[in-house]
């Protein structure tokens, strides 16, 4: 074995980088760890400046950036933006500046609800960022642009999962204000465009009826990490031994909190978080 | 007229420094352009890092510093701490730090509901950090260490307020079961313990009635402001001709949005609003 073989083979056993604006993106590492259980994963969640869905464009990029160069620090071999937000306001910059592979959360939603559609007409819910930059939209039609795409921001949705009321009668509420205009405009497919959303799947799927396709990007994100690591010779030759429990967890501020929300959402303990509490000067 | 008392006099005229953690704040603003019309303002809103609310004392403590240090560098000639999760974890520290005076919203506020409660019950209702730090309870008890305080913690108000919904039936219902219990205490003053909590003024004494004294501390803030320059000989000594118009505001992001709100809170028109993308840096 030469040093280029060697070295690519420890590669393969390093990290995969994954982060979001807090707690959200738990619901793409749930799936993560369903799908590859043998990948280890460091994650950072940005506590301290959640949440990124009301914040500009340029205010995403700067955060996304400082917190892919800690995850690079830490030597991951690829990066999941699990965050819709930055997956739309960042991902599209930030991959021209890597050397290592990266993925979002949107490509992989839209595509999946692409092929879900019968009679070509998709709903997106998410952040007022996620809404506004049209990229749910964008990337489907590129794919068929007779498909018609109907987006509407949902931004009590988050403090809302934040406050554990996932189907408490306010958020019922709320949900059938959000969800009234998609309902009677016949769409037959949902993108729950939004990492919060799927703890808040139950409510949504009682107003919108089971006729209709739900599509969570955080399992199709992990089925496209697969794809994505394969591409580049990068899945693990590690066995999964307990492994859950090596995963790292970084947050800016408050980590008791997310420690406590981690475990409501992952299948295994999570034994510690640590504080990074200058991630600006990454 | 010597050196000393030339520079003293220019400095009567410098402005007052006023942060909080977003659009709160202007509350506060609005009570010292009434009380003080002749005083010009430079506001800080850290909208890049909203909300506070939800995070630690370390974390607010950095990003106070970072903002009063900002606030330096403009020439204020004092500062409004007003934020009161800001108030709550960073004044006694940053007091300490400044050579100039500093003021915040806790102290007016707690000072005015023990002059104002007769059976010696008062409520405060605020965010997650303002309750978790007890800070008024502490000094309301250090006046009379006899009077019962409640705290509550209403997380959703933030949110319902930036979302609009002053008087929706979602907030309705939100403030019936933050205030239950408040209700139920048999207190005859309750404190608006955040910023945004004014706003919501109509709601709030509809479920706890006509006989409740409530107390905004943004109102005793502006009145302790006076009296702060007064001791400290920093009334300024122009009139007001127009004023309004020369105040400063400066934001960490999405400073349209950030003027759409000021429209509707202060009594005259904002022309421009200033972004701040580097605030992390002072």
């Amino acid at each position: 074995m030469n040093d280029i073989e060697h070295n690519h083979k420890q590669e393969l056993n390093f990290p995969i980088g994954v982060f979001d604006s807090g707690v959200g993106g738990l619901t793409v590492v749930r799936e993560i760890i369903r799908n590859l259980p043998e990948e280890r994963m460091i994650y950072f969640g940005d506590t301290a400046r959640v949440p990124y869905g009301s914040k500009s464009k340029e205010t995403i990029l700067r955060y996304s950036r400082q917190i892919i160069r800690f995850l690079q620090r830490k030597g991951v071999k690829a990066i999941v933006v699990a965050c819709n937000t930055a997956s739309a306001f960042a991902l599209e910059e930030v991959k021209k500046e890597m050397d290592i592979p990266i993925i979002g959360v949107i490509k992989p939603g839209a595509e999946v609800a692409v092929k879900a559609t019968k009679n070509g007409r998709i709903g997106v819910i998410g952040t007022e960022g996620t809404v506004k930059s049209h990229m749910y939209k964008k990337l489907i039609q590129n794919h068929n642009d007779k498909i018609q795409v109907i987006e509407k921001a949902c931004p009590l949705f988050v403090p809302l999962v934040e406050e554990g009321l996932l189907k408490d009668s306010v958020t019922v509420e709320m949900a059938h204000r959000y969800l009234k205009d998609l309902k009677a405009s016949h769409i037959d497919t949902l993108i729950l465009g939004c990492t919060h959303y799927p703890l808040l799947r139950s409510t949504v799927r009682e107003i919108m009826g089971e006729e209709i396709t739900l599509v969570n990007p955080a399992y199709e994100t992990a089925k496209g990490l697969e794809e994505l690591l394969k591409s580049h010779n990068l899945r693990t030759t590690a066995e999964n031994h307990g492994i859950e429990q090596s995963h790292e967890f970084y947050v800016s501020d408050a980590e008791e909190k997310f420690m406590e929300f981690a475990r409501s959402i992952l299948p295994s303990n999570i034994h510690t978080v640590n504080l990074i509490n200058n991630i600006e000067e990454f």
